[in-house]
């Protein structure tokens, strides 16, 4: 069985178009998009939960949630404070252009200056689908194990900053921290990277701060700057 | 665009008929067969090491391992006394019928009682595609939350086993066993489950028991007794 045919490639370069146009109706808001990629529990809802509590009062935020079957991240960001969205995806292992596409079209985008998107855990199909968010951010754990760069590179390549959660797992794993940044380096160099505890709260703020000072950035420029 | 299209439905229902040829084959040969499936990092290739090791001498293994882009699992697994072959995925987020089909090509049933196939790191697309083994086992770890049941239900309801990889963690996690268990009895009632720490070796003996079993049980009949 081939592993590309036409129908493939086709959905791919419609779903990149359709990213245009969701990122230029999310900068014409004055808006800034994250796409957030992780594992089944590596932790990417209570970093939001944390981010939302923590920049309440700084900032409005708005989360889009892709979800397979439950809202339960969806209402926690909206307990945290956030104007939370839940997508069901039906079953697919990823958010696409699409889907963000037909939530916009259902929150306040003039209501909102950072909008985090959820997508669904998975370390592998996240990573093709462009959504028209402003930088990919893929939540690691600790847990997880040292190997997982070299193992799912396609996700490690495509993001603009790394938080590595659960840190305070550290004394309890068999993680090599060299090993792992090693990896990161080859994959994507130079990449940002905040190793932090949503449970212990330690090492959030460097994650807040870079945060904030990617949206304040963005949007009181003229045009907004994009990785990708 | 829609959700199901004719040549989604023809891939699978093909997968399904290759799934039955590679059963047909594996029985043929006398061997037991299990898919073993996971999100990233939960420790698929821990608990296949720990099985290797313990039932050397005792069982003859073989093992598959899908991965995208390392052959890091493979490795450890033929580290540990095991026949392994790596299967390199090419980026795909599952194996499917046609790629055990090519790897059983490549390997010497004869010289096995148990094959162990390691499926790629994914608790969405694997639960789609058979394969043609005799059972399907979830690893799940604390680390990942007690909300996966809820969150990932197709995967959870594919399967004849649940591990409970990282129990060694327990006091670390907030996890609650009681939610995750109701979650699980809730889309699989009665399946099997193994409470286990495979850094520890805490509760390994139930699941090596276990396993044993089905290969003794499966492969001492006139035909295979099989679930799924």
């Amino acid at each position: 069985m081939p592993q590309k045919i036409p129908i493939v490639e086709s959905i791919l370069s419609a779903n990149d178009r359709l990213a245009e146009e969701n990122r230029a109706r999310i900068e014409a808001a004055g808006v800034f998009a994250i796409n957030i990629m992780a594992s089944p529990g590596a932790g990417k809802t209570s970093l939001i939960e944390q981010t939302v509590l923590a920049l309440h009062g700084k900032l409005r935020i708005g989360m889009i949630n892709g979800d397979i079957a439950t809202s339960l991240d969806a209402d926690r960001a909206a307990a945290a404070g956030a104007t939370a969205l839940q997508v069901n995806t039906g079953g697919e292992c990823h958010l696409d252009a699409v889907m963000l596409r037909d939530a916009l079209a259902r929150l306040d985008l003039g209501a909102i200056d950072l909008l985090i998107v959820e997508n669904v855990g998975n370390l592998v199909c996240p990573a093709g689908f462009a959504l028209g968010t402003h930088r990919n951010v893929l939540v690691a754990s600790i847990p997880e194990g040292d190997d997982k760069p070299y193992k799912y590179p396609g996700m490690y390549r495509g993001v603009q900053a790394v938080v590595i959660n659960k840190i305070d797992l550290l004394p309890y794993a068999d993680f090599r921290m060299d090993i792992f940044k090693k990896g990161i380096e080859a994959l994507n160099p130079g990449v940002v990277q905040f190793p932090l505890s949503c449970r212990s709260g330690e090492g959030l703020e460097a994650w807040l701060d870079w945060l904030a000072g990617q949206v304040n950035t963005a949007t009181s420029k003229d045009g907004m700057e994009v990785n990708k």
